[in-house]
Parts: C-alpha cells; sequence; structure tokens
C-alpha cells in the first residue's frame, strides 16, 4: 500500500478506474467493510483520512477526536488499500476558503438543526476529495443517511461523474451501530445506547407487518430512547431518502432516523427501505448476512 | 472537430492533456484568442458553449443573449478546437441545485454590486465544467478581470488540479474592448464606449510615469466616462487581483477596473499589471503585439 499526503501525489499513483472511501480515521469493522466493497468495483482503491475541521462547530469534538493513523494504515492494507491519502491541514487549506459549498435547505435538517453549518464543512471536504483525486465511484456508510443524500445531490448538481454506492450499517453483535465515537461511551452509556438500534428494530416489524404510518414508525423508534435516563432523544424522524423531508407515510426510497445525545457523545442510527424492506444491516458476528426487517 | 453535449461523451473523446476555453458563445476574435493560447499548451482542446441562466438575473439579457451556434463551430474549428461541448440545459441543469456555490465575499464587489449572486451563477457553472470535463489547463480572458481572480480562488478552494491562465484583452483596432454584447450599441454608443478605453490609457501612462496613488490613476481612468453623456460610471477601482479589495497603492499583482453602462448593455475593461507594467492587451490591426502602457 502506498502512502501519499498531497493530491498531487495521488493523482500519480492512482489508474484505471479508481475507488474511493473517505474517512476521518480510527477505523472500526464499518469502514473496512466499506472498504471491502469498493475494492470489488475498482482498479486502484484509494481511502482518505482527513479529521475536517470544517465540519466541526466551536465547542464540538474537533481536538479530541480519536486519532490512530498507524493502526489505520495497517487496517487498510489488510482489506486491500492501494493508496492511503493522508492529507495535511495545509494541504487541504492553503488557506481559509473564500469559495464556500452551501447545502441548506438539505444540510439544514435532522443533524444540520443540532449541528448548524456541518455539512457544508462535509459537503467541502468532499468536492475537494472529488476534486483532487478524480474518483470513478465512491462508497459511502449509509449509517450518515443525510451525509449520503447530500453527497449524491452534489454528484449531480456540480456534474462530477462519481457513481456513489451505499453500502449497510455495521453493528455490534448486540446491535450497537459502529462508531469511532463509541469509546468515548461509559458502560452504562454503552448499554443504555442499545435503545437506538431497540427502537429501529421494531418499527422494522411493524414495516415488515404492513404499517405504513410515518408517525406510528417514528413513535416506536422512539419510546426506547425516551424510556433511557442516561439519553436526551434529538429526533426520530422517518425521511424521504432523496429530497431529505419528512414522510407522512413510507416510501420505496426512505430511511427512518433517530439521534440522540448520550453525555458527550451524540449518537445516530437509522434503517434505509432497501429493496422495499427495512435494512438493519450487518452484524460483527455474522459479517457475510445482511439484515432486513424486525430480526 | 467533434461535437458533444454531455459531460459523459466529452470524456470519452478528450485524452492526454485537455485544455478547455468556456464561453456562452457569439465568438469574437477575444474568444479566439484565448483558444489559440490554450492550443499551445494543451493535447485536446474542448471549448464550451452555454448561456449559463444562473448567471443572468431576473430582467438580464438572459433570452436575448446573441447565440449563433453554427457560425461559433465554424470558427472554433478554424482555430483547432478538437472537442466542441455545447450542453443542453438540462445536461447542466437535469434539476434546481440544492447544492451551491457562494462566492461572497470576492463575489460581491465591483462588477457583483449591480450584479447579485451573478458569481455565484458563473462559479456554478465553472465547477460543473471542471467536474465534467476534468481539464489539467484552463485559459481565461483578463477582459472578465473579477471572473478571473474568483476562478483562480475556486480552484485553490475546492482543489481542482486545473492550471489556470489569463490571457490579455483583446481590443477593436480603434482600442474598444471586445464583447459579444458590443453589437447590441447604437452607433453613438459604440463611439462613446471608447470612453473607458481613452480613460485607461491616460491611466497606464501615469503609472509608466510613476504615479502608485489609487484615487489618482481611477480619477484619470474615470474622468472620459464621465464626460460621456451616452455612459453612466458604475466605478473606476483600483483593485488588488487575489483578494479584489481596493489599493490604495498601485501594487504588481493588480488591476485597474472600469465599468459603465451604454443604454442597455454594461460594458466593462481593464489594465491589469503584468510584468510591473499595465498591459492593455491586443489590438485587431496588429494580432501579435501586447500593448503594454500608455499607447
Amino acid at each position: 500500500m502506498k502512502r501519499v499526503t498531497t493530491f498531487s501525489e495521488a493523482r500519480q499513483v492512482l489508474a484505471a478506474r479508481v475507488g474511493l472511501v473517505a474517512t476521518m480515521g480510527y477505523l472500526h469493522e464499518g469502514h473496512l467493510s466499506l472498504m471491502q466493497r469498493a475494492k470489488g468495483v475498482c482498479d486502484t482503491l484509494v481511502a482518505s483520512i482527513f479529521v475536517n475541521p470544517l465540519q466541526f462547530a466551536p465547542g464540538e469534538d474537533f481536538e479530541n477526536y480519536p486519532r490512530d493513523i498507524e493502526r489505520d494504515a495497517a487496517l487498510m492494507a489488510s482489506v486491500g488499500v492501494d493508496v492511503l491519502f493522508s492529507p495535511s491541514i495545509e494541504e487541504m487549506y492553503p488557506a481559509e476558503p473564500s469559495i464556500r459549498i452551501v447545502t441548506s435547505p438539505l444540510g439544514d435538517r435532522l443533524e444540520g438543526e443540532g449541528r448548524p453549518r456541518h455539512f457544508d464543512g462535509v459537503a467541502m471536504a468532499v468536492v475537494k476529495l472529488f476534486a483532487g483525486l478524480r474518483p470513478d465511484v465512491a462508497v459511502f456508510g449509509r449509517k450518515d443517511a443525510q451525509q449520503l443524500a447530500i453527497v449524491r445531490r452534489l454528484v449531480r448538481d456540480l456534474s462530477f461523474p462519481v457513481e456513489i454506492m451505499g453500502a449497510p450499517i455495521t453493528r455490534e453483535s448486540d446491535g450497537l451501530a459502529l462508531s469511532s465515537r463509541n469509546v468515548r461511551l461509559s458502560d452504562s452509556e454503552r448499554t443504555a445506547a442499545l435503545a437506538l438500534h431497540s427502537g429501529l428494530v421494531a418499527a422494522a416489524s411493524l414495516v415488515e407487518a404492513g404499517e405504513r404510518d410515518g408517525s406510528v414508525l417514528e413513535k416506536v423508534a422512539a419510546t426506547p430512547i425516551e424510556a433511557e435516563p442516561l439519553l436526551e432523544l434529538h429526533y426520530a424522524e422517518l425521511t424521504d431518502a432523496a429530497e431529505l423531508t419528512r414522510l407522512p407515510k413510507l416510501s420505496s426510497d426512505a430511511f427512518l432516523a433517530v439521534s440522540a445525545q448520550a453525555g458527550s457523545v451524540r449518537l445516530i442510527d437509522n434503517f434505509h427501505i432497501i429493496g422495499g424492506l427495512p435494512e438493519i444491516g450487518i452484524r460483527l458476528d455474522h459479517p457475510s448476512i445482511v439484515y432486513q426487517g424486525g430480526q
């Protein structure tokens, strides 16, 4: 695996059909599953690590975001990444940008309500990676459902010739969605956090049973979170996967997203409707099975 | 010369080092001089024609902007353009964009004061051409000085690996800067419009004589415009060519820009300081000479 830190070097070592997986590092099995998927659809796989200051608000955890690039590099090599791109802040932002990407109104809803301009920062980093690395295909996880929708829109609106592939959420064996921030959960918060998965599984069972009313599904997903004293519910919302608007009735391109605070950690989780069924995701104990519907 | 209308077709016929000249069509010798310059620094030259609705405000001349694609295609072929890219509105904007490019504050000054969000629209089209065509080098005229500065900033801020080359202004033999909109000037407006060039030449003579005071140069450039009853001065301003801020003293990276209204036509003109001297540009009667300083 080659390691490069400038866009120029990266382009020199990339050839043929280029795949990209963009990360902020501190990799877990979820990231690795994206890389494995990307590996199957490209000739040269570049994976990036960049903790992007523009997507953190003042007071958020930019400084404390977990980092371990040597461990990340070894993990990337183990799944066949060809090029690790880890730009410096100076390579990404040689000066304060004057030209900005604005994602409003898509970026204002859901996570954007609690994190103003977060998605403008995400979009800026994604545009730079697409412009500077010129990938042909990029794989993004469905866990960051709003990010995935915004990246799809960005590719359409800015004419980037990049195929965007979504990939299932990877979960611990007990159902907790993997996140680099989970290391900061206390034991009791870790247990409480399972309520996000429980609510989604209950809502997914209802969908399988034919329920299509958005408010009913949202209420079922929210109930276990609201019952947990260590969690504060941000939202539970049935959402159009392209327009990011609230859906009164389930559609074929939708996700049910939940978000809650556990101490200093903001937790998100969701299921997308894939092929007509709720996709709960992959579990580490059975990584070859994609669970759909209430388990 | 190949003619294509979709980004996907265009990429298939582009190879090696790709040069781009982006236009709104209705070509004049100024456009052709950009293409000739680009031809010398690339292997495949693509020139685009797209009258971009996003850079016209309501009430501006989007509908009436002059168009003649068959004449343009013949002119392009005559200067060695390899690929003419003329996308439809649907190819460029399959839907109203949600993701926007914002150029403020660079786009708010000078032309932006009279044309709010004009440069956001320009930047959107340029981003799409850079993303979709993946050029290695692009040539822009120095006549649109603010556009050139914003495109340079856009490339830096969004990490596009595109070399941006500026090229001298092309002028009629009497000094009028070429513009597709000049066809809409009446005979008397056409004569009045020469005041922009006269003022710039007078200011350039002062620069050659050692004058560096911004207000003095601006006043000298403005005087002939203000003396013309058929013209209304928008501004005469000594400007930092990178930051687009007003300069109290001449610097080595600056332009002196003037803008005036002649009936329905907005006229702009300027000289840049190139290699320490004011660059007036090329005249059609002596196209191989770049005039510098007061003529």
